[in-house]
């Protein structure tokens, strides 16, 4: 798709090249020119604007990054704005007003005509990650006694301003969701067959209120291509499609990988140094507090070590691979959290499966780490030692890692928020202690 | 949906109730049917053969998992699957048969139609990973010069038969993909206009050996609704719908997750202790390797640790947070890899930047390590090296966790696979050659 590069569409905005840039667009996606005019300045970006009309400017809008909206909006007067915004679907208008200022978004409130901020000021009023804040309000809702050719008509009529065109909504007398029409049923069926008659009425529905990951995991689990939001009286306030779908799980995947690892937000895209350390910081001061909890753990022992030197190289061999046996059960649980296979009520009892998958590696690891280290220091206590440690710190890493995600989970916080740091604070506390603890009572057979 | 418990529903299959059955099953989506049948025993599993006809078979085959698309066809005969073939999409046929034993799959090509056959073989041939292997072969394809009116006689009756019915390919005299067509724009169009004039011929494609990682990253970025497969001749092959690329990216994430922590494979669904320790052994044994490379490297400090026992507690304290400080660089990499948004190529330089993240939560964080360590033991060196210490196994962590992955990318392996391990090994071995060397050489202030 996109052959022209980001460079040659910026330059010709630079250069102020009507010709180049007209014939530059015809041959980019809208989201590719919304990505290149990410990095452009604020001069080239006030040309763009020149150069473009409103239809195509509602467009690139409505791809645009958070930054990208405000800036765009920040050079718009109010009424060209308020034009633009009548160009842009409900859901995306309400999405570019949350992410502008209190004064700005009153203000454009005010401009705009009352007929349409009603349905927009009902979206603002979700949140950002519930199905209320993800949904969009262009969707076909026929009545459940319209004809198949009637309902053709309406769908030809309405499908141009709408999101989905395949899965038809059909509701009751009284505007509740009644269930869903497939629009190849409809087109195989008699001109005088009632939707009724077709409609799916096992319909996988959601609330406004519902978490964006929950809705995810319906959508996929159940392969649909949307899902309508209803309030408790089953009336239908909008559908989720699956595309926006994507987005979700790709944002949350991303989030959870960030956070298992310690590091706030979700945007890749961070340019500055300070930002990134702003990002990270916060669980590296947590850690050195564990640091320190596990250094501590080590000077209990100070008296052994200056006996036994060698304890201070193998020590953190138990503790080390502690944390990886720990990390892995960790990150299992968590993507099964994410996937909605594991949930504290129905898993915890699992953690006795973990902690026999903990003791065999540990075994086996410890056997292999026992011949490794009596070879090396000629003493077979030395063996002994570090295979009884490395069972006892590998269950401690399994059940730990097992439970910590399901445990902050169960107290509905992000499971991957910090677990990783709790596991590792476990393994490097338990492992120094277990080790050292063992070595001080077979010192006679050390030394 | 699920109001019917898998219990339930497995008591119906166990006590042979078939009244409950049928009502159960009018009350279950496919999809939790065939979730139950997971855990059913194999009597259960021939109850519910029994129960059923072909064509309900054939739905739950369809989402089925693959063991249990095994147990299903171990307990039918050849014909009776080839008739439960027949009602199946040819994607999900090859997809099952791919997952057979190669003389059963033999044996069943050989029964089925030559008709039919072709198609499967073909996309038998394609790998799994791949556009190829995800595609779907039911699509509408239009000449272009078809009209409008010819062109939804055509839809109406091709399309109960395609997965997408919003988004037409056309085609030209040469069966060589020309562009799309949105149903919406036949709808509102006159008659005897040609499809030609409808056509959006500036369309996303990927050939069959494009692989399915690469797909979901273009589908998601330009919110498409299904994406042609094609040859290097343009003949359109297949299309992937967008609910199949939800399950990629789904897969991807998983396996990117669950590889970082050094596991294989990424089906969470394992049962059995003895396949758990399988899939983590691995690496847990090349990390026993590492690990005594990083105790080595204290073996070598031994005669200063004798001489200053402080040392061997605060030495895990360097490494330790550089293991964190490059885990976080480390998926904050991962994740803008597998985004798409970075590669060595364009990215490397930006290790620079990384490198002054590194220094700068080193500094941080050393001076804080610093002052503990100086109020705790008294003695002001002590706090200058692990001051420095911390500064540079801080920039090796940082700088690492960026380079590695891009560097495993850059020679076509999975960035995620194992790049925790390399890069823990990193900063153990590092953190203690600096940490000591220090102490080493500012030996007679620590005394």
């Amino acid at each position: 798709m996109s052959t022209i590069s980001r460079n040659d569409f910026l330059l010709s905005l630079a250069s102020k090249d009507k010709n180049n840039f007209d014939s530059y667009i015809k041959h980019l996606h809208p989201i590719d020119v919304a990505l290149y005019l990410e990095r452009s300045t604020d001069e080239e970006l006030d040309t763009f604007i020149k150069f473009t009309d409103v239809n195509y400017r509602a467009r690139i809008l409505e791809q645009a990054s958070i930054d990208m909206q405000i800036r765009f909006l920040e050079v718009l007067e109010y009424e060209e704005i308020v034009d633009l915004f009548a160009l842009m679907s409900n859901d995306d208008v309400a999405d570019t007003l949350g992410n502008l200022p209190i004064h700005k978004r009153k203000a454009l409130l005010n401009e705009m005509k009352a007929s349409e901020t009603q349905t927009i000021e009902t979206l603002l009023g979700y949140s950002e990650d519930s199905a209320g804040g993800i949904m969009t309000t262009e969707f076909i809702a026929l009545k459940k006694n319209l004809n198949v050719k009637d309902a053709l008509l309406k769908i030809k009529e309405i499908g141009p301003k709408t999101e989905v065109i395949e899965l038809i909504f059909v509701i009751d007398e009284e505007q509740k969701l009644f269930g869903t029409v497939d629009l190849r049923d409809i087109f195989v069926a008699e001109d005088k067959v009632l939707l009724e008659e077709l409609t799916n009425i096992h319909v996988v529905t959601v609330y406004p209120e519902t978490d964006q990951e929950k809705v995810s995991l319906l959508v996929s689990k159940y392969d649909l291509k949307a899902i309508p939001v209803i309030n408790k009286q089953r009336a239908l306030l909008g559908i989720i499609t699956v595309d926006d779908i994507i987005d979700v799980i790709v944002q949350e995947h991303t989030e959870d990988m960030l956070r298992l690892a310690g590091v706030r937000g979700q945007d890749l895209e961070n340019r500055s140094v300070f930002s990134s350390v702003q990002r990270r910081l916060p669980w590296l001061m947590i850690n050195l507090g564990t640091a320190f909890l596990a250094a501590f753990t080590v000077t209990l022992f100070e008296s052994v070590i200056a006996q036994v030197v060698a304890l201070a190289s193998s020590m953190s061999i138990v503790t080390g691979m502690g944390g990886n046996a720990g990390n892995q059960s960790l990150s299992v649980v968590v993507r099964g959290i994410a996937l909605g296979e594991l949930d504290f009520k129905k898993s915890w009892s699992l953690v006795f499966r973990e902690m026999l998958v903990g003791i065999t590696q540990g075994a086996i690891i410890g056997v292999l780490a026992g011949i490794i280290l009596y070879l090396k220091v000629g003493n077979i206590m030395f063996g002994v030692i570090i295979f009884m440690a490395m069972v006892m710190n590998m269950l401690i890493a399994t059940s730990f890692g097992f439970l910590i995600p399901l445990i902050i989970k169960r107290f509905n916080f992000d499971p991957a928020l910090g677990s990783s740091i709790f596991l590792t604070a476990s393994t490097d506390i338990f492992g120094f202690f277990i080790f050292l603890s063992l070595a001080k009572l077979f010192l006679p057979y050390l030394t």
